[in-house]
């Protein structure tokens, strides 16, 4: 045996049979001697440096040779041994597996991991592999947070989050966990969060339905998704609002739906353009547009559950900000109207809480609550059972009711707050969606520029305020008004930070 | 006016022009007397009971003749008005609006929701209305809960969870909160998490990536979730194992992918039976077999990713249960071989914690990162925060790999004690599986009955075992040995109630 254990890098060189194994160990590496011995030789047999019956050094030549201990190489060869890669012939010595499919294939680097990695690096800045051109949504740019006042869409004010509350059901929760956490639950989501759920739909939304029509999603995302999933073929038509939220238009899309906008009103949906085919699937915002929160008539909502039932549709109702209501009383959701089951209805806890928790809820019509469950099941076995646990508890004890009512009073002021700083610095502004929900738009008057002009300004001066596309809009085309339209979150900031803001902003427009 | 409000039931006769309101207030009902009168006025104006210009009575005479006070009906009314149902004229009265579109349509119910209710319910019952025919995996059954053993599969021993620990680090990333709860955050997932991921999985499963690889998901059925979307298109192939998961085939299919099975032996999948189709995507368990329990070759897993390479195919590697293994080192991934990117590495948090927490993650090829991503954030914007923020801190704090250490001791006693059961009442048992993981499976001897009769027979005895089809596996046609196979979960229960369950068993098949 004439094998040489080298601990130099200068020697790469492979004889037939007679490998000079480059072996190099390094005290301060991370991985321990026996894996790097381990890694060193697979690496030299899948390169083809070592080939099959190739024989290898003793165990005790190589702990001799590295200055190891005997046992390290003896951990090192029961590993590439018990993997395959080498084996013992009693009284012979050890060899390279001689069954070893030819491996040069696997040698797209010649050595480590590391050249691999900058390989790899290479090839995917140079891919152009195709996989579908997806469309996404918008979610907020990290590097907002700096602005000295960011009037960012759909984002809740941290300050208002009942942390205490929440804090103490999820500690009361975990106490008693038993076999919560190491069980898959119903995908359908916890029942005592569904009955809650339901007990608080009816009141507050004039929504009737049984826990068994509820599925626990993880945010209107979610929702949308599972929705797609089952009523989405491809070719199939998507009616959207245009302009619409760009989340659920994308998801929809990406299921090989084709969409097909349909414009809105000061009334919402304008139903006489919603098209005359069979088993669309019609998505809509009617209690608070997005994002231009116009409020759809009643007759108009009629209009639309006659379409569907005329034309075999389902209609997804995302209900997203309707918790917020500021003038009169909150309105029935379209759900409540929904006589035929053709309406799918979404709840999302993301903005009466927070988006960090990922609940969310469907409310299904009853002919399709085993297809929704079973869906949900496929795609991902359902949500968390710590978060739904505790929500339930804050929903039953009525602490999720006060905490509504207490941050609809706060959000009513800042509101107020933003149309009396628009009124002082912009004079009468025509203004939209200030009826309800956590954003309003403004409708930049002749003579501004266009509203990504003024966000640009806005930005510039430390004022976040979007326009359309910031604020995850989809608009079609460019013949409506959109360019006009400034979409102000008002709830996420304090009434001073509100005041602030829209003078710095106008005083970067006039500046 | 002659309005006439009445309390009895006895009157529902509607009058053109003078309508009888049959109002009945219930002092008991959840509802106030506000909404009692609103819901009902709105009932008969959407059944068309009350028609456009029919004149409604005073408040002040609906309030003396209901016996509620004034204030009760002017917000019954108000709410009525701002949603559309009815609206005053000044000195002359108020009526029903005469914009309204015909609600015949919306009749299908001619009584309040409770009828409207009973209606559906039948509805739904004789409904067959066409929604893809979906195939969903088995999860536990909640009736088993009774059994006095049950060796169930794939589920942890709730004794087990770290649930000390675990809390604490839920409260302490509580306590320091702040926006996290309130905020969308980064789809792939929280950053830590994700390093921590990768920094566990080089040294453990020989995985060398980046974080930025790394996607956080809901567990792996999510990860199956995310990759089919990605990858599949219908009529496209799908390669499983034979017999394979079933939550990962059925979520396949349900994409639209053509199942493509192929058989597996003693060394895994048997890679010679791939189709020599372009652009498939193969599902695989090479370190555990699901169900059998086989672990795949190094010269299958070298064929396996050369077949890849030339078919332009992606692999789904779903490793479990990888994190125990009992007999020698642990494999290396098949993705620690993958040095063409062509295999996707899935883990998940369910079996090493508990699949109540709903975490898992996938290993993404660099040139699809940004595509795995993107469509991660279109299917549900990612998973909880504070979930993934604990379990970083209990990987990051070393325990995470203490606690694997312990259970992996724990649940290898285990395995010794089923096997040395098995082998005290059934004699030298053909069995496989057993070198790692949370199950193995026992082949049936001649002259047993079928797996599906000793499981019932079990059942019956109150012993819960697992027949191939119980335990979530998809087998393809019966002419492989899949009758006799038994699938014995061993990690949720102590050595004694596994002596004790596989005695009753026995006497059970005697009997």
């Amino acid at each position: 045996m004439s094998n040489i254990v080298s601990v130099s890098r200068a020697n790469p060189v492979v004889r037939s049979g007679h490998a000079q194994l480059s072996i190099i160990l390094r005290e301060t590496d991370k991985s321990t001697l026996q894996n790097q011995i381990f890694d060193q030789i697979r690496t030299m047999i899948l390169n083809g440096q070592l080939r099959g019956d190739d024989p290898l050094p003793t165990t005790r030549e190589l702990s001799a040779q590295l200055g190891v201990s005997r046992n390290t190489a003896v951990l090192a060869y029961e590993r590439l041994i018990s993997e395959g890669y080498i084996r013992t012939k009693p009284y012979v010595g050890t060899f390279v597996s001689p069954d070893l499919p030819d491996t040069a294939f696997l040698s797209s680097a010649s050595a480590g991991p590391a050249a691999t990695q900058l390989q790899t690096d290479a090839a995917a800045a140079s891919s152009d592999e195709p996989i579908r051109d997806l469309r996404t949504h918008r979610l907020a740019d990290p590097d907002r947070r700096r602005l000295a006042a960011d009037f960012w869409v759909g984002r809740p004010d941290a300050r208002t989050f009942p942390l205490k509350a929440w804090s103490q059901h999820i500690k009361g929760r975990l106490k008693s966990a038993g076999a919560r956490l190491t069980s898959y639950s119903d995908p359908a989501g916890l029942l005592e969060l569904r009955q809650a759920i339901a007990k608080h739909l009816a009141p507050a939304r004039g929504v009737v339905c049984d826990a068994d029509q509820i599925i626990i999603v993880g945010g209107c995302q979610d929702g949308f998704n599972l929705v797609g999933r089952l009523l989405v073929t491809p070719g199939s038509t998507a009616v959207v609002e245009s302009p619409c939220y760009q989340g659920a238009a994308f998801v929809l899309e990406s299921l090989g739906a084709k969409l097909h906008p349909v414009p809105i009103d000061r009334d919402g949906l304008d139903v006489s353009k919603l098209p005359h085919v069979k088993g669309a699937l019609a998505y809509v915002t009617p209690s608070h547009q997005y994002p231009v929160g116009v409020t759809m008539s009643l007759q108009r909502r009629i209009e639309l559950l006659s379409w569907a039932t005329q034309y075999d549709a389902y209609i997804i109702e995302d209900d997203y900000d309707s918790d917020f209501r500021f003038v009169g009383s909150p309105l029935t959701a379209l759900k409540g109207l929904d006589r035929n089951e053709r309406v799918i209805y979404l709840g999302t806890f993301s903005k009466c809480m927070g988006p960090g928790l990922r609940l969310g809820y469907v409310v299904a019509p009853r002919r399709l609550v085993d297809s929704f469950r079973r869906m949900k099941m496929l795609m991902n076995n359902g949500q968390s059972w710590l978060e739904q646990a505790a929500m339930a508890d804050f929903m039953s004890s009525g602490e999720f009711g006060r905490h509504l009512r207490r941050i609809r009073q706060l959000y009513r002021e800042r509101r107020d707050a933003l149309l009396g700083a628009l009124k002082k610095h912009f004079g009468d502004c025509e203004v939209y969606g200030e009826q309800a929900g956590m954003h309003l738009v403004w409708k930049l008057p002749e003579g501004f520029p266009s509203a990504a002009e003024v966000e640009a300004r806005g930005l510039a001066a430390g004022v976040g305020v979007c326009s359309l596309a910031t604020g995850s809009a989809l608009r079609f085309g460019d013949d409506d008004d959109g360019d006009r339209l400034l979409m102000l979150g008002f709830v996420a900031l304090t009434e001073k930070e509100i005041e602030d803001g829209i003078a710095r902003l106008a005083a970067a427009l006039r500046g």
